[in-house]
């Protein structure tokens, strides 16, 4: 997938929304857990319920691997399901790997060969070589963390790392390089929505995934005004606040009008575009 | 597993090696590869041939994941086998995670509960709270990148954060009040041995692990010179030179006796302790 088709994309569906599939099977409705493979069941139903509303799907691989085998074996029957039904979706691994050049190769393996997503994210403290071997992959993107939407992004990502720079922008500075706004997007938490104008300055014309809106507290039109450029440039990704709306049988139907309403709100902040 | 045993392991074995299991399908003997689990074969025979000079063993997650379902299977064969035959071996998962609050929460249920493991490794890019739900188990380990030993690592852990500061300095000095030196380490790269000074100014106590010994360029006698304490302190990890020393079906002797070479000299390197 490139950068036009994600615009054509979000255009289509006046949305820009991403849907975190931070599935856990304490969560999930009671009736679910009868099935064979109730994680799957509830991300099938979910995505069958907001796929027109949202233009990517984001599964953090967390709450898969945690059930072993059978965790991962839904993490797959999750995003064939995708591929199969809804292929012009956005696959986002949320697997903030990292590690040196003959790993990350093993992990660019995993992530876009084995599962064939068609994005993953990566914590960039290791550097360049940790990140590069993604770039072989053609028509996938690497998602570098530069801004988290956690209180412990206090710790190190803001610490000043020069007279006019702090880490995040170091790492938006430098990572930009290794790669193009057609195979690099970057993490940026919506809990600090001014600090993307500091992001827009960086790195004008590449994708950012925002998280932190919905549960996390981030307010959308703030992030827009401050994020958004030509071709909208980003994904705005909401987990729990939707999946989580409704415990009972009808969580799917629930869980689509709370993607209507952020939708809503995206088609209005998209007008012009 | 506590400091204490870690020690007492050490003394015996007169060794503070640890053997990084980063088997790949493509560089383990042919007639591996018609067993029904050839990874797993390959560790199997590794682990009867060296467990006596190695205190630890690191399977690196990357080279198991990239093989999907068959491939954390083998993970977990391995587990159970050091597990079951050679419990008194440290295992480290070398996995790099590291996510917001509730999502690390799920990290450590895969490698502390599914897997087992005794540690497992963390990128500190995302702060505190990324690191605390490891500590919730009791016994087990987590270790902090702070220097890794890569080219990359030139790009941000080795930036100023301060006049008298570096990143990887930071980072130790921090996340060491998160924990103690009973449930952290840090991982320090063999590349840098004279970083150890450093290392050893902000972490008198704790252990810590060192890969880039052997494929990477290390010295051994360095690393040992700067960086070990009262209580050894080290962790130091071979992988692909030991595991990958021949290819043919004599590979498990010809690992052991690499790896009685390096044992070898950490008994020397031991001498007083």
């Amino acid at each position: 997938m490139n950068s036009k088709q994600l615009f054509h994309q979000i255009r289509q569906k006046q949305s820009f929304l991403c849907i975190g599939l931070d599935t856990e099977i304490e969560k999930i409705p009671v009736h679910l857990k009868k099935a064979e493979y109730p994680i799957f069941e509830f991300n099938r139903q979910i995505i069958d319920a907001t796929h027109d509303l949202t233009i990517a799907y984001k599964p953090n691989t967390a709450f898969y691997e945690c059930l072993g085998l059978q965790g991962w074996k839904q993490l797959e029957l999750t995003i064939d399901y995708i591929r199969r039904n809804y292929p012009d979706i956005m696959i986002i691994a949320d697997a903030k790997r990292g590690d040196i050049g003959n790993t990350s190769k093993k992990y660019a393996e995993t992530f876009f060969h084995w599962l064939n997503c068609d994005a993953v994210t990566i914590s960039p403290y290791m550097g360049s070589d940790s990140v590069r071997p993604f770039f072989e992959y053609q028509g996938k993107w690497v998602i570098v963390l530069a801004l988290t939407s956690n209180q412990g992004a206090e710790d190190f990502q803001n610490l000043r790392t020069g007279e006019q720079e702090r880490l995040f922008e170091t790492v938006l500075r430098k990572s930009s390089a290794w790669g193009t706004s057609e195979n690099m997007m970057f993490v940026v938490g919506a809990t600090r929505a001014s600090m993307f104008v500091k992001v827009r300055e960086i790195v004008p014309d590449h994708f950012v995934l925002v998280p932190g809106i919905g549960a996390q507290g981030g307010d959308l039109a703030e992030v827009a005004r401050y994020g958004m450029n030509k071709q909208c440039g980003l994904i705005v990704n909401s987990s729990r606040a939707i999946i989580y709306a409704d415990s009972t049988e009808k969580f799917a139907g629930v869980a689509r009008e709370k993607a209507r309403l952020v939708q809503s709100q995206m088609k209005d902040l998209l007008k012009g575009l």
